[in-house]
């Protein structure tokens, strides 16, 4: 049996395919916090005296975001908030937002939980009722990404940080490549530009670590996450193409770092081709920030018949 | 049962996913050539008066490009000639050899054939029985490029037209945006540009015809083609990433066309942002050009023991 690479403690949890590094649960964390760190300073994502908003699911990465963000809040270089989305799906978030709220009260961290009810009177539930309606991923990201944005000013948050992870990364890469779509290739990285005073950057501190040791960490640190899957989960391309880098990966180990430094190296390029001064207005119905005289939001609500409730 | 699309014919030969057209022979024949006339058009692959030398290694891609390129040679738009490789594979070869002779011989088109053994007194099988050789497409593709510009420039020839197919570019454009490659992506195109005056420019006429519709265009148009694979082929990763696109394209029809035309619009922003002027030389040993002191093939050569027979 092999041990850990690092302190040759023969309890070792996992066997890296990519590096060949055995690590033991100590070390595994370790090196997990070193590699967001990393990333962290390489990509510039914080600055000291920020305040970070973390968008908690309750799922393994958001979770393991706040618990790796809140060790720079124990070392009082940030603030740290959270905020969780309750979009009204029964026998779903119920659980999320109770796991969000205990690691929140245990770390002392502000949170707020804000629902799709509350801000736009309709649930997620209800609008997959509706005749002809959209897919339910179109509203939950539109809804969710308004709702994030707005919550970080009312914080007074100076970023936004999610739990996307390499594979999700990876994913959105490789789907914009087979799509041909420029545009959103260029809207792909650790950090989004701020195109308005009213935008709140966001930040992805997670992005160089797997998803399968994201879920370990979670273990290993016995972090409470909440597991079950959006039941109106229906990204069928985003499927097809998860599964095609999960088989690619078995064959060979380190293709999503490659497919992620090439597209590192490819972005540059692009923004300076593509990329205009994106001049950005405000929604004339919510005032939210919008590149159209009216937001996407305002605009599926206005299909639904529904409107913004909270200005 | 459908009719053609075009000519209402009952005799459909195709059913294209992609666009839902249906066509008989003659519609289809037809199509293909315009579609090749566009891209050779789009891409300004050939001027007026070009001598362009075919590289013909008897199989469908290259016969397809043969006859395809002679209608503009019937029409005194171009002079044509073709070039066939031997590498010395038994059993493999000479069928693709007789198939080259006969198509040139028929269309009156002036005709070579150059080998291994002539030129570096070696055989690809001789190679294959040294110990630690490379992996033999390693040897295959430098020699055959080396030997085919070399035959350009002996026959007068302005341009080098290859037999790339939708699927052989979308292929290397998937393999290289998965390894990271940034060098090689600027190097994929419809041509290739000429970094030395020793080069000759290549072009790929069917670049964006899927691999199915060249083998049906030469069924349809009744042209003798060599079928079988190379013996040595073993190019697993262009294997596994192919199997990655006929797989997408059963639900996605169009997702060649719109990685090849989102490929295109990075291209540009990568050559801008990459590309250095290249400095090439010529190959102190052999006097053909590379951007070393010695070229690739000389290495090879060098390694097995041989060296370059014709100056």
């Amino acid at each position: 049996m092999e041990a850990c690479t690092k302190c040759a403690n023969p309890k070792v949890i996992i066997k890296r395919k990519q590096s060949g590094q055995a690590l033991c649960k100590n070390c595994f964390i370790e090196s997990i916090q070193k590699k967001v760190i990393k990333t962290i300073k390489k990509e510039n994502l914080i600055d000291k005296g920020d305040k970070v908003l973390v968008a908690l699911s309750g799922g393994k990465d958001s979770v393991a975001t706040l618990d790796i963000l809140n060790t720079y809040k124990e070392r009082n270089i940030i603030e740290l908030c959270a905020v969780t989305i309750d979009e009204g799906i029964a026998n779903y978030r119920n659980d999320g937002v109770a796991i969000a709220k205990k690691h929140t009260k245990r770390l002392g961290i502000e949170h707020k939980v804000l629902s799709f009810k509350s801000l736009f009177n309709t649930t997620l539930d209800e609008i997959m009722k509706i005749p002809n309606h959209r897919i339910s991923c179109s509203y939950c990201g539109v809804f969710r990404r308004w709702i994030i944005n707005k919550a970080a000013r009312d914080f007074g948050a100076d970023k936004i940080a999610t739990g996307h992870n390499l594979d999700d990364e990876v994913q959105a890469i490789l789907m914009n490549y087979l799509e041909g779509n420029i545009n959103n290739l260029t809207m792909i990285g650790p950090k989004t530009m701020s195109y308005s005073p009213l935008f709140r950057p966001k930040i992805k501190p997670l992005r160089e670590i797997p998803e399968r040791e994201i879920g370990l960490y979670t273990i290993a640190k016995d972090l409470e996450i909440h597991l079950a899957g959006c039941p109106y989960s229906q990204e069928s391309f985003r499927g097809e193409v998860s599964e095609i880098i999960k088989n690619l990966s078995k064959n060979h180990p380190t293709i999503m770092y490659s497919t992620l430094r090439g597209f590192d190296k490819i972005k540059p390029a692009l923004k300076k081709e593509y990329v205009a001064d994106f001049q950005f207005d405000s929604c004339i119905k919510c005032g939210e920030p919008s590149s159209n005289e009216i937001c996407r939001v305002c605009t599926f609500l206005d299909e639904l018949g529904k409107e913004v409730a909270i200005r």
